[in-house]
């Protein structure tokens, strides 16, 4: 994945063309950051007030459009986002507190060159995190829907999902995420254990993409236990 | 949880400010409680004409708009709500006939001091409920999603889950709620075996969330038994 | 259940009042029974062309609006259903084919007495039917939801589901149904083995309440070999 | 089934009547894809960029209507899809790529006569088929919903599934599907191991009618190993 911001390819989410300006920018990306969040809640991936979401507005300094925290993400609006630098605070001529998982949408948006970030919390999700916390992750090959994944070309591919051990020090925990980031630059997503998924795209359209995929793949995982012991 | 009237924090809810009057409030609160159980019967959490709703109105003395007895809480409108005192009987000038349950609202409201009340039913609900009668409860651990309950810091908080045996004596029943909730005072919820679940807040936008928490934590442990051996 | 027209409970249903005459019942009839017709669709309960609905809309002699054979239920309007008479055959001045399941319509109306019937095709009661139909039914007991099915006033009841072995031969089949509903006065439904579920009401918004009702039940039944060995 | 295009049936989808001219004749095949596409999205059973759909809008010589590649088929317009020949390749006068799996989908168009090919993938599908890949297929038997396959007139018909091994080699893979199709002409549907299923029919609406009852059926299957063991 090439390092872009998520408004150089709205269009292909056909969302009206952002403009030149940052004001523009920051509209088009909550315009489409709302629509893709009411989606992802139609689905029941970010029930309470769980899981939050980021767009990349600039890339040189780095500067997120991220949801605020605490807010139902099932029903976001413009007014439930705000901007934030690379360092997770508040850019500056903004109000009130961002998401307190902030600083791993930095790393990922940083390190991955990510152009947003979708972070949910579904119950299969939940349940593999859980299960394969303790060997670090887990591998899926063999289904056709990888290829939904950037870069993945066969269903014969195998997928290296990490799991890392849930924490409530988001510090500790973001630096490491640019870790394993940095370990493994083909990534797409990995869980917190017990937690939920990390996923994103150069655009906002791949993010969702990516996130459809993973869900997929986990229901898949999940129930095929069903069928045959669970050797993941 | 302190104990305020549901009319306090709608604002948070976004549904247009409440007046000074009590007819104004009541008003906004049939508008909002009929939205909520739009939301919660499109999960399919109160099937039939199952379930029932209600949401303190007044403090002192004690005032509940709650849903009429044997109404489709999936198409609830605002004449199927009605008010109760804090003996559960029709306030003056109401006419009909209140939830049979109501006795259990008003202990929830007067002794958690519950701004909202939700019982619903769904089939997770129902099973874990039956499966945990015998042994009184069961307690959640190890899941973020936790956190989604008011007062919850960690993914790493121990969460006791009252399972109180089921009865068709609705006062006996009210009695055993006002004990568990006077020795417990920290509770957000309780189940009623093979029955369904009870789950409050200082608000009604808490009690929603709390309801969609306790939903998800519930999915989970009822398909964690296909990764390894239930021990809840 | 006491014997009446699905006309007289409408008001029930807050389908705009049905008026006097023929025309006007069934019109009012028809707009009915298509919403319902479409919320049963949306659960996936009536998947490619299967399942039917009728509403009783006389008594003396028998007249049913039935769906016809072969449509859509899940997008049904007003052209998608026809009157039969108490024979099942079409009604004078009726153009084209009632459901090739009309005759056990009819003996419900006529023997139970209902005012609607529902025929619907969920997961849970083509597996219950298909597991359960060597013993002739099953026992549902020990859940509050039970008290949704009219009559029922304590979790404690006992409700006996009869599965009747599926058959091609309608009007075989709506013997056997005819001497099951003579058998048992206070049934709300029956499955056909690998079939799917009859159940009726004295109103459709009865019928509906009962269609509701069942299904939960079965995925309760269908879920619980999860927690412990299918004695049902 | 017969051999016809999906513009002489539509009347069947309600769509209004496709014209004379094969202008008219594409924009309403494309306006009945999309609605198809949108209830298809809305099942998840096309989830990321998965599925491609199309249908026949000349015999002689065949040509397709079709998904262009890389598209949300969630989310599908008429500028998602384009005009294919009997071999797979853009028509005249069209400009881009169609799905990868065109030539699939002119391979069942041409042998077995499809006027409309739906390609999906499922959870059930995607598990049922890496379960029966190594066997050749699975026969399915007992229940009632077979008979919503066209040419089905019993429960105790036996309705075999090929699941043939899934490749990223199109036209090989595309070779083995006509040899299955040549061998079994009553055929309805098949699985690609791992990937999905292709299923389809003399119009549209039958092609949706048979895509909904093998997801109904694969449901039924994958669920029923909790009642038994699996002996498909």
């Amino acid at each position: 994945m090439r390092a872009r911001t998520a408004r150089a390819r709205w269009s292909g989410d056909r969302v009206a063309g952002a403009g030149a300006t940052a004001f523009d920018g920051r509209r088009s990306a909550a315009l489409a950051l709302c629509r893709a969040a009411a989606a992802i809640g139609a689905r029941g991936w970010c029930q309470g007030t769980a899981g939050n979401f980021s767009v990349t507005l600039d890339r040189e300094p780095l500067r997120l459009l991220i949801t605020r925290s605490g807010r139902f993400k099932q029903r976001l609006t413009g007014a439930d986002l705000m901007l934030v630098g690379a360092d997770g605070a508040a850019a500056e001529g903004e109000a009130g507190r961002p998401s307190a998982e902030t600083p791993l949408h930095c790393a990922i948006a940083s390190v991955a060159g990510a152009g947003a970030v979708l972070h949910t919390h579904s119950v299969a999700a939940t349940l593999l995190g859980e299960h394969f916390s303790p060997r670090g992750g887990f591998t899926i090959r063999g289904y056709e829907m990888l290829k939904g994944l950037d870069g993945v070309a066969s269903h014969e591919a195998e997928v290296f999902v990490p799991v890392l051990a849930n924490s409530q020090d988001v510090d500790a925990l973001s630096r490491r995420v640019r870790a394993v980031l940095g370990e493994r630059p083909g990534l797409h997503g990995f869980l917190l254990g017990g937690h939920g998924l990390y996923t994103w795209g150069e655009s906002l359209a791949e993010a969702v993409r990516h996130l459809e995929i993973f869900e997929f793949l986990f229901d898949c995982l999940s129930r095929r236990i069903q069928f045959q012991p669970f050797t993941g």
